[in-house]
């Protein structure tokens, strides 16, 4: 228990009352008597409310100025959680390493709070979810744990980083758990930076929190656990629901998937392609597509290319578009601009002079199309050709995300201009044709 | 003919030598002799090449410092092309106005340069689609001829005034021929400018130009000029393909649908709910949700409102995005802001302080997702509700182009600050609130 999150004078008037959070209190305020929990607050939260669960399970935040007294009735008390012993696993089970990055999977919940706790070590894991010391021998690893929102390339090294640790450590394969909101985000990231991996890398995250009967979060993770212990594959990929139900989970090319629905389940798709296979019934179908694991590679030597730039920004395109954004871009030191155009990969004519311009600073600048789904093609009008003349890199069916974090990937390896356009343009890790696959 | 397109010392060069589009010529290069005809250019196109179309089809561009000499061999003619009489249509059809905005659809190929030339007259329309002349009596007006990545909120207005113009001067219903890439952006426009609109409006365009023996212009014409004639309709609608085969059309809300492919002519979907109506062998079936003709009303006193502010802005968030971008759009003087966030409505918590500055200074933020499908929801994590306490505007499941639209319109009618933030929240012509529908 602590104060989590309680800043200045509302913090002084806790300290004072001895209370923490989770104490049971009374708040005397301008409106009456308040009673309940003192809840946490969030880092960036405003300071100057103090937010307490009332006996009715609803929170209500009282801001400083309506508080006239507040008096601690009982201390709250951590909820009892003895974590068991790890449970004795066949020495002859894949070694899996799971990575946590943050996000609601694999945790238990504060009951008293409401707070999420995330399972941070193999025996929490195991014991939350009993099913995993059938399929691997697991050892966990927490790099960070932010809400995903609060990824940067930054955090996309060091996550590589963390893996390519586990690959020459010599893992079966390795699961990231991770929040969804820029899952496809990372799983792109890591596909350019960690090629030729010898051994499958899943990301997994879940779209229900664990304290909901609907959530998803243990099944997508012993599905993650499964594919990455016995799959022939190398590579990265994203398994989340295929559909609604819990029956079937889908194995998507870490570059060809996108978020698709704020809240659903199934919220991840393959875009222009189909998943790379699916976890049905405990059994596993994976398309020819995918490269088998790299048996007889020394996995020491492994070379993860971890470097990241963050001067690349994205810009998507709409009718009165402020093209002044672009120069804006250039002048706050980007060397790489994904344009995330209109159909076929257009922007206004009124910002061809804008564009035009920081190609000639040296800027690369790219286009994807903001349909999702299909392909940028700039010959067929004025419009694109225009802006082929002018030096837009045309991207192909290549999505708006992917094209992001390749640019920031490629500008981090130190490549020449040149080379970085001509690479943009060319297919490295499958994010460039999506196609019907062969099974 | 002309030089359309040509300046300075090419268009010197071709003025010597009496040559005008579509001549056949003769160039004299520093890597031999090229013949062909001259192909016109476009406005923003590179004024250093000349554009010459050879005879196996291909055009080629030659820079000005390859060409050693040029010669007219031939004048080239316009394509012999007589505008057949307009039909007797039957008096007791129903009056419909075509508007044009540009984009190919309905128009005629000049087969000597490839270019394409819209059907601007009722005449020539009737002869490219001799079925209209059963359908309505059609009279056509051309507003602006621009590709739809060029439209602004200014067009916009002119095209709402347009429309309204033909409401009161009695037509049955009025059909506006649009580019398709940004043809959402404008139906969600005219949804909130020609509300109450006793008449159907409807939105069509072409994926594949009429030169293309796959082209969808004509059966998506006959399909918007049918339901605009016949369906006991009112409102603003897109028209098009429901699937690849021509079967079957769909009507979509002008509100609830979103170019989703590049090229298929099945690219326009209804998000988060089905299309309002179908048009299938003749057949209009519409869902009761649409609100049926304004039978007594006097379309004289017909009130548009379509003033738009081009002071609103569109940023979509991404892992490190550079939120000085937000203060960059504020310091350029926008009013309106909406975010395109992660998952249920997030932006990276190293944005708040743009996004509290920007809030303090008036600018009105929004927020939808970037999923496309589904429901921002912000008070589900610490984030979402940490940005509605700085006082984003959450707007469920608005789509961006639609939330774009709609707050240009709401700033174009000089509400109050309050006002907008109230009604960008409320659901004004079916934006918020996908649903199934009742047949």
């Amino acid at each position: 228990m602590s104060l989590q999150g309680y800043k200045g004078r509302l913090k002084d008037i806790l300290l004072q009352a001895n209370c923490s959070v989770g104490d049971d209190v009374v708040v005397d305020t301008d409106s009456g008597i308040i009673e309940g929990i003192v809840m946490p607050r969030y880092q960036y939260g405003d300071e100057n409310n103090l937010v307490i669960k009332m006996k009715n399970g609803y929170n209500i935040g009282i801001s400083y100025e309506r508080i006239k007294g507040l008096k601690l009735v009982n201390k709250g008390k951590e909820p009892s959680f003895t974590v068991p012993p790890k449970p004795t696993t066949k020495s002859a089970l894949p070694k899996i390493l799971i990575l946590g990055t943050g996000g609601t999977i694999a945790s238990r919940i504060d009951y008293r709070t409401g707070g999420v706790k995330a399972a941070l070590t193999s025996e929490e894991l195991y014991h939350l979810v009993p099913e995993l010391s059938e399929i691997a021998d697991i050892e966990t690893k927490v790099v960070f744990n932010i809400y995903s929102e609060n990824m940067t390339p930054k955090h996309w090294s060091e996550l590589a980083s963390a893996v390519a640790d586990g690959i020459k450590r010599g893992y079966d394969g390795i699961v990231i758990t991770h929040g969804t909101d820029t899952m496809h985000y990372t799983s792109a990231a890591l596909s350019f930076a960690l090629q030729g991996t010898p051994i499958p890398i899943a990301l997994v995250g879940s779209q229900r929190s664990s304290d909901r009967p609907s959530s998803d979060s243990a099944i997508n993770l012993i599905g993650a656990v499964r594919f990455a212990s016995s799959a022939d594959a190398s590579g990265v990929f994203v398994i989340m629901h295929q559909g609604p139900g819990d029956e079937k989970l889908a194995i998507h090319s870490g570059v060809r998937v996108r978020k698709l629905h704020t809240s659903r389940r199934d919220a991840f798709k393959s875009v222009d392609t189909e998943p790379l296979g699916f976890i049905e019934e405990n059994k596993i179908l994976i398309s020819k597509q995918i490269a088998g694991r790299g048996k007889n590679v020394d996995v020491r030597s492994f070379n993860v290319k971890n470097n990241f730039s963050d001067e690349v920004s994205l810009l998507k395109i709409y009718p009165g578009f402020d093209s002044s954004l672009i120069s804006k871009v250039v002048d706050s030191g980007a060397k790489g601009l994904v344009l995330e155009g209109t159909g076929l990969g257009h922007t206004p004519s009124s910002s061809f002079e804008e564009i035009r311009r920081a190609a000639g600073k040296g800027v690369i600048i790219c286009m994807t199309s903001q349909c999702i789904y299909g392909s940028v093609r700039m010959t067929v009008y004025e419009t694109g050709r225009d802006l082929l003349h002018i030096g837009v890199i045309p991207l192909g069916d290549m999505l708006s995300e992917v094209a992001y974090a390749k640019l920031s990937w490629l500008l981090g390896q130190g490549y020449e201009k040149k080379e970085v356009e001509e690479m943009m343009k060319s297919n490295l890790v499958g994010e460039i044709g999506g196609r019907r696959l062969l099974w």
